[in-house]
């Protein structure tokens, strides 16, 4: 992509690391008091703690800064801490989908750290095996899972009533709730979607496509703008001129995720690079590969694709396969395309200036970060 | 226990079996309209069929029921559709805990019939496997477990956007939410203590009892009753009547599931009577059995329990112990002891006396039931 012209930065109410920082306080009280009245009776386990946990490893908090954004584009209207509650509560929510996601995929790490399934199974390994017959590894890991379920339903549950504590009026929570609901079948959707294509013989482009839109591009941009300017009483048309940002911006940033999962830096990205095609992921670009291979590199790259085993030898020669195919470059240049086009969005008269520059900086850094 | 006295039945309206056929169909007509509208685009899976296949497999609707009977007394004021679309939501929600509970206790069958994850692996069974490395039973069981981890958790969103199709008032919203949400906590709490101690060297009867009021009793009774009531108005003075009927009785319900599932028929219950002990579950009924009986018998019974590999001849052993330490015979009288609680409950000049028939009726129906 080419050098970034100088931009106006925004104002500093609307600085992303402010609004994170805001978002991020309430989501931190609001756990240290789960973490009490959960434990209170004293029979009951700390199970807010593996999502402190989880939460304080880090993560960019792209939904809630989003949210924020919404908030303040549709002119901020109403108490300021809702919109903190609302926009923590889509963090936790994506806890949730995280750790499930984790424990589906079975990866070990997220954000250079042990999964939960991972950290949960390790603290079953201080108590001594159910019966003499059972392998205490397959127990403990056994254990981990069936745990790491429930901590993300508890990040759900909880991600319900993060919303509610920020005590929204009538019209508010009729307003964001039916987009809520709208949201959240779409992830689910688009993981289901995922998952029926992961690892099979690779995804044709159109689908790949449609994981992507509703995995991401909605879940992550267009919903959390589209929440947050609800809450501030948005008109339908200022939600279809956020969408107009959005989809091409979330897609932007889903392509630039699938380029960083196969030739990132797993140094940055806090996740192997093998991952992806250990799993065969359903990404476009694996797809674009697959469709502009020869025979025999599609062969041989499927025969790389969701294989558990795959070694780095393995990976460096799948890498090779797709840059010759051209499709790391074709990505780029999507990537590039809906970057641009979310750009000429934020021409419309409809969404308030003094958040522009935001978006702009948000859009930026979607498409071109390297963690 | 007991022959029973003769009952008045309860009026027409009120019959169990009529409640819940007005919330059969008003799950039947949503989820109906699920499928429609997921599979609208033609590049979505029908993600409604599985719940569809899963509720019609049978289940008692027992807390539909209950929040109904909820809704009744205190009034039932406001739309009798809404509070349809409540205890409907009730039951959906379950459903996502049942299939999430099926897959960690990696459960084969339910209602007689496949459990989600078994169903949905067979469904991969169809496709070639991911590579020529893949064990392709491997693979289809790891399919199906990550399709029932994302079919469960539609099911929990489904239910928040059935509870919203029935258009509550802002005010009856803000009066039910706050209990769903402690609810959702409760039951989650529950299932993860269940777990801690599940497969352990056996439970002591105070944490068998924490893991019930919290998985059963507030779960499938207390807050049901809450909810129905709360949507009609009701003061926190009848909330708490009604809680002295629900806890007694919730703890009989799961004091007599726990009997079922060692000593139940497996023909009317649907469940192997092998389940519970092979997982090891934290019942009272193993926890006052290991209190009771002597160091060998409960070696012995230790030895058995949490053993995923227990022949039906084990399992006889392990029935034999239980019923010489009177561990059956005390849960028995424990259940007894509760339902009479319970019934005097049903005194409470706060309770519409239009609903206590059918109460009593349910709280037969709990506490004798052989299913």
């Amino acid at each position: 992509m080419a050098p970034l012209p100088p931009r106006p930065a925004p104002p500093p109410t609307l600085e992303p690391h402010r609004l994170k920082e805001a978002v991020e306080r309430t989501l931190t009280t609001f756990l240290a008091t789960k973490a009490e009245s959960t434990t209170a009776g004293g029979r009951l386990p700390n199970l807010a703690s593996p999502l402190q946990e989880f939460l304080a490893a880090g993560g960019k908090r792209v939904r809630p800064v989003f949210a924020m954004i919404g908030w303040h584009a549709a002119g901020g209207v109403g108490s300021v801490d809702t919109a903190h509650h609302l926009a923590a509560s889509l963090e936790l929510f994506h806890a949730f989908a995280l750790i499930h996601d984790d424990l589906m995929d079975r990866s070990d790490t997220r954000r250079g750290r042990p999964t939960v399934h991972r950290a949960l199974a390790r603290t079953y390994g201080r108590r001594p095996p159910a019966s003499p017959a059972e392998d205490p590894g397959a127990a403990a890991d056994r254990f981990g899972e069936a745990a790491a379920i429930l901590i993300g339903d508890l990040a759900f549950v909880w991600s319900d009533e993060l919303l509610h504590a920020g005590r929204p009026t009538p019209g508010q929570l009729a307003r964001v709730l039916p987009l809520l609901d709208e949201m959240r079948t779409e992830v689910t959707l688009g993981q289901y979607l995922d998952l029926a294509h992961t690892g099979c013989a690779g995804p044709d482009v159109e689908t790949a496509f449609t994981v992507l839109r509703y995995k991401t591009a909605k879940y992550t941009v267009e919903r959390p703008l589209h929440l947050g300017a609800a809450l501030a009483g948005a008109e339908p048309a200022l939600l279809d001129a956020l969408s107009a940002y959005a989809i091409p911006l979330g897609e932007a940033f889903q392509l630039r995720d699938d380029l960083l999962g196969v030739f990132g830096d797993p140094d940055l990205t806090g996740k192997p690079t093998l991952d992806d095609l250990r799993e065969g992921k359903a990404t476009v670009l694996i797809a674009l590969a697959l469709q502009r291979a020869t025979d025999a590199q599609a062969d041989r790259l499927r025969s790389f694709l969701g294989c558990r085993t795959l070694t780095e030898d393995q990976a460096d020669a799948s890498r090779r396969i797709i840059e010759s195919t051209g499709a790391h470059r074709a990505v780029d240049g999507m990537i590039t395309q809906r970057y641009k086009e979310a750009l000429a969005a934020l021409e419309s008269p409809l969404i308030d200036p003094v958040v522009t520059d935001t978006l702009r900086l948000l859009a930026d850094q979607s498409a071109r970060r390297h963690t």
